[in-house]
């Protein structure tokens, strides 16, 4: 996926229908980070370039302490793209769906609570 | 961080409720979790027990493995508590600031964002 | 866990130290952590007194953001006593189960790898 | 690399010189993880598939709690990467460094207690 692509479908996220529910050029729902998604991949990408890095430590017989403080800083950046993508899930989803309020207020509030215990967790 | 200061920002508190939101008897604008006081106290009771059990622990020459178990069991209390009220923080003051809108649902939910980030990271 | 069972498990103190490793003056097997007691002690006291501040601000209706950022930091004074006890433990316990060597390394060894599991994923 | 070669150089590291500083074929240092490397090499690749199925994930505009339930996956992962490979380095290089004791069992101490101390903060 080209970086054009990806700022023409954020481009149309910028725009989303008046229901809320943000449509992009292939038809798939918008999220939260829709706008955002190329900073994302390219979180997502250094990441997969981190895990790839890391066999070669292992491949070269890299002293074992190297490799553990490659997987924290490979953590610390797997954590930072979990909290941002949590940040942006709560600014549009949740406050969405408290706007809305009643019951899909609650499922939602629910929901990020049940992921944020996963990411606390782990 | 002294009573005194504790009892001052309790009095003053963050947000006077200007929209009706509850104010309990002792005049201090009741949060998310001030329906489930008493629930919160036992946890931290609780949590107050497991640190006094880890000094007897210490002060027993207590096997250190043992002692770190104790910890981590601790440690899970306070995720848990933590994760208890921070999903009453999201049901109630997020909410609320979103069906508000504008600067103030995006002040809370930054301000929430931090905190889950504390957590995460602590 | 009781005052009686801390005092009991304490006192048939898991492995008796028939190598000569040092016996405190109550006869109990000295650990790790021994030389450094006061210390973990009063570690162990501010935690406990976190707990008890906790509890005022939830009494006082303290804002739920405010009791998370203490909530964190009180995690992280008690990772770090952790972080203390296991460097401890490691220098001493397992140091010398290893200068034994043979299987009394290899189960000291795979216990404190067990505790540090716990503590990573807690 | 292949399977073949990897259980060559987990062989040679069978039988390390007398100095305990194992050489592979290619005459790298073996460490504690050498007769595994295969193992280690697989989850790792695993790993790094995660990394990709999230890219994946955030191209098709996933829903934000699925890709944070990956997320919270592959941490788990990689901490169960990093909790197998210090076990491993406990168990080889630091139960050496103390067999020869003094200066060179302290460091090796402090330094996987640094390692470990990376792994619980992050």
């Amino acid at each position: 996926m080209t970086e054009e692509h990806l700022a023409l479908s954020s481009h149309d996220a910028h725009e989303p229908p008046a229901d809320g529910s943000a449509v992009t050029a292939e038809g798939h729902a918008a999220h939260g980070y829709t706008d955002n998604k190329a900073a994302y991949l390219r979180r997502l990408k250094r990441i997969e370039g981190q895990a790839r890095g890391l066999q070669r430590m292992v491949e070269s017989d890299v002293y074992c302490i190297e490799i553990l403080t490659q997987v924290s800083a490979m953590t610390k950046a797997l954590e930072s793209f979990a909290l941002a993508m949590l940040e942006e899930h709560l600014s549009h989803c949740v406050v969405k769906a408290a706007q809305a309020g009643g019951a899909e207020a609650e499922a939602k509030v629910a929901e990020a609570s049940a992921a944020i215990a996963r990411l606390v967790r782990s």
